[in-house]
C-alpha cells in the first residue's frame, strides 16, 4: 500500500489532511508537527514519498538521511525553493513539487479589508473605545465607494481585489505592464503609473519585486499622490522605500498606510518579542500608529489557503509516487 | 436677502456646509457650535430658517424663543424627531423637515468590514502583534468568500450589504417580509427565518425593530443556526438578546458578534467615560472580548453621510423659506 509521510504538520492543518486521507483509502498517510531534519527523517521509514513544509534548509544532510531511507519524492505545502539544497537534490534524483497558487483571495481580501479599515479610521475608534472613550466625532470614516482605486499589478491577486473594490462601488483604475485583454476592454487601464499616483485615493501594489518595481514607491512618487492618498501592500516590502512612507506619514501626505510585507521582514516576522528587545524601532513606531496597519505577512493565511496548500501538496506527491506528472513540479538543480 | 442659522455645527460639517453656501450666494449662511436652547436663540435673530441637530430636547420654552425671532421654518440634519415638543410646535405654527437617510453605504460598508474583521481574527492578531508577538499560527482567518451570508431585511442597507459581500465572492441568501422584484427574479430569498438560521455562516440583521422583530435573535433562534456562525447588528439595539448572545459566544457556538447597537445604548454611547465608572458591566466585557465588535452607534458616520445631512437639512430650509415643498417635510403636531 501506498504511503505518504507529512512532517510539521501544524494543528490547523490536521483537518485537511484528515479530509484528504479520507479520499484516497488506498494511501496510508502519517504525520508529525517535527520538522524535517537528518534526525526526524527516520520517522518516515517505509514511505513513498514527503510531504514538507519549513523554513529551516533542506540540507544535504537531511536529504540524504530522507535518500537513505528510500524517499525522493518531496511535495512542498508552500512555494519557495530557496532553501532547498538542489545540488544534492538532484545528485541523489530527488523529484520535487511545491504549490505556487494557495488562494489570491486570501490575500486580496486581507487587502480590502484593511484599506477599508484605514479609510474608516477603525483603529482611532477602537482604541477610543477601549478606553472608554464611546464619542464618535471627529473620528469620521471615508466610504469605499467615493474613493478611486489605484490598482499597480492585474495579476492573480489585483484582479480580485479589484473586484472587491467594485462590490463597494468604488471608482478602479489600473496599471500593468501587461494588459489583461478582459480588464483592457472593460477600460480599467491607464497609461502610466503617474496616471495612478495623480488619480488615486488608494494605490494598491500586487507587483513582484523586480528590478524596475524595488523601491516604486518613494519621496518621487509619493510627491505625485493626490493628499491624503492611502498606501497598501501586501506584495513584497522592498517595493517600498519605509523612509519615505514614513516621512510622508509624519507630514500628513498620506493619510494612512497598511503594510503586509516590510523591507526588513526576514528574521523578525513571524516570531515573538515578547519579553525580547523589539529588533527594529522603525516597525515597532509603524505598528504604534493610529493610521498604519501592519501584519506580519499573514494576508496569505486562511483556512482555504491551508486547505489548498494541504491538499495540493499531497496531490502532488501521490502523483510523484504514482509515477504519473504532478501539477506543480520544481526545476531541481 | 433670505438668511439660514445653523446650530451646534461640528468640525466635521462646515466643509459642507460651506461648500453649500458657495452654491447658494443669495443665501446668507452664518453658524454657531452652540446648541439651541431658549438663550441661543436670539442668535438667529434675523434669519428665515434654521438648521438644527442635537440631542437635546427642543421644548416648549426654545420653540417660543425661536418663534419670538419669528422664525418658525426648522430643519433637522438627522431622522430623529422624538425630542420635539410637537404640540407647542403645531400651536407656533412650525414647519419642520428631517433627513431620514443620509448614506445606506455608510452603515453597509461598516457592517461588510466588521464582518470580515471578524471572520478574519484581527482583533486578535492586532493584540498580538501589538504586545510584540509576531507569529501568525494560530490565527487563522476565514475567507469571506467561502460563507454563505444570510441578510435579513432587504431594504436601503440590506442590498447594499448584499452587494459589498458578492464582490468578494460569497454567497448569498436573504429573508425579508416584503420581496424586491429584482431581487426576487435573482433567487436571494428564502421563505424563512429558519433557512437563513440554518444555512448562513453569517446573519446581518437590516429590518427595524417592531414587534415581531425585536429579540428575534435569542436562545432559541441561535439555537437553529450553524456552529462557528457570526452575528452581524448594526440595525436596532432591541433586535437581539444580548444576554443570549453572551451565552453563545460563551459556549463557542457563535464565532464572533458585531455590535454598532446596543439594547440599552441609550445616554451610554457618545459619552466619556474615561475617568469615571463605566455604567454598564456587560457593555464593558463586550468591548474586551477578543471575538466582538463594538462601535458605539457610529456606522453611520461618514463624510458623505455628514455631507448629506448638511446639504439636504439646507436644501429643505430654503425650499420652507421659498414657501416650496421640501423633500421629506416631517408631519408637525
Ligand atoms: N502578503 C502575502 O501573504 C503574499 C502572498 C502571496 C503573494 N504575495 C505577493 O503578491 C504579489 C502579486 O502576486 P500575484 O499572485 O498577483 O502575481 P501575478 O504574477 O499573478 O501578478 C503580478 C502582475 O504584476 C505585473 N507586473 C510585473 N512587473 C510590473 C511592473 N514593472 N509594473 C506593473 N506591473 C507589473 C505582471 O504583469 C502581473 O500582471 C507578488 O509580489 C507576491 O509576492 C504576497
Ligand atoms: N447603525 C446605524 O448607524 C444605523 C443608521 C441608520 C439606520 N440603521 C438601522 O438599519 C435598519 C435598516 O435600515 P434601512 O434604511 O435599510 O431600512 P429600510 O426600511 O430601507 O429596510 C428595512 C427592511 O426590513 C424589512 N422588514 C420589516 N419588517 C421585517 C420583518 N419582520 N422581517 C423581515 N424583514 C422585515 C422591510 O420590508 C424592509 O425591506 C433600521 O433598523 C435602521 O434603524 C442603523
Amino acid at each position: 500500500m501506498t504511503k505518504i509521510f507529512a512532517y510539521s504538520i501544524r494543528k490547523d492543518e490536521e483537518p485537511y489532511l484528515k479530509e484528504w486521507a479520507a479520499a484516497h483509502p488506498e494511501v496510508t498517510v502519517d504525520y508529525t508537527a517535527d520538522l524535517l531534519t537528518p534526525e526526524t527523517a527516520k520517522q518516515a521509514a517505509g514511505a513513498d514519498g514527503v510531504v514538507v513544509y519549513q523554513q529551516l534548509d533542506y540540507t544535504p544532510e537531511t536529504l540524504r538521511a530522507l535518500a537513505d531511507e528510500g524517499i525522493t519524492k518531496m511535495s512542498l505545502r508552500n512555494v519557495g525553493v530557496d532553501n532547498i539544497d538542489m545540488a544534492t537534490a538532484k545528485e541523489l534524483g530527488f523529484e520535487i513539487t511545491n504549490v505556487p497558487v494557495y488562494s489570491p483571495n486570501a490575500i486580496a481580501e486581507h487587502a480590502a479589508i484593511q484599506t477599508a479599515r484605514i479609510l474608516r479610521q477603525t483603529k482611532v475608534l477602537d482604541r477610543k473605545i477601549e478606553s472608554g472613550d464611546l464619542r464618535w466625532a471627529p473620528t469620521i470614516g471615508r466610504e469605499v465607494r467615493d474613493q478611486t482605486i489605484g490598482v499597480i499589478g492585474t495579476g492573480h491577486i489585483g484582479q480580485v481585489y479589484m473586484q472587491i473594490m467594485e462590490g463597494f462601488g468604488a471608482k478602479v483604475i489600473a496599471y500593468d505592464v501587461f494588459h489583461d485583454p478582459k480588464l483592457e476592454e472593460a477600460g480599467y487601464y491607464v497609461d502610466s503609473l503617474d496616471d495612478i499616483y495623480q488619480q488615486a485615493d488608494v494605490i494598491s501594489l500586487h507587483v513582484p519585486a523586480l528590478k524596475n518595481t524595488i523601491k516604486m514607491i518613494n519621496d518621487e512618487s509619493i510627491a505625485k499622490m493626490k493628499d491624503d492618498a492611502v498606501l497598501v501592500n501586501v506584495s513584497r516590502g522592498a517595493l517600498v522605500d519605509t523612509d519615505a512612507v514614513v516621512r510622508a506619514l509624519d507630514s500628513g501626505k498620506l493619510f494612512g498606510f497598511v503594510m503586509d510585507t516590510y523591507e526588513n521582514e526576514v528574521g523578525i516576522f513571524n516570531a515573538d518579542w515578547r519579553g525580547k528587545e523589539f529588533p527594529d524601532a522603525r516597525l515597532k513606531d509603524l505598528i504604534d500608529r493610529p493610521n498604519v496597519l501592519v501584519t506580519p505577512h499573514t494576508a496569505f493565511y486562511t483556512t482555504h489557503a491551508v486547505r489548498n496548500m494541504v491538499v495540493k501538496a499531497f496531490d502532488n506527491n501521490l502523483a510523484l509516487v504514482n509515477g504519473e506528472t504532478p501539477d506543480t513540479p520544481v526545476k531541481v538543480g
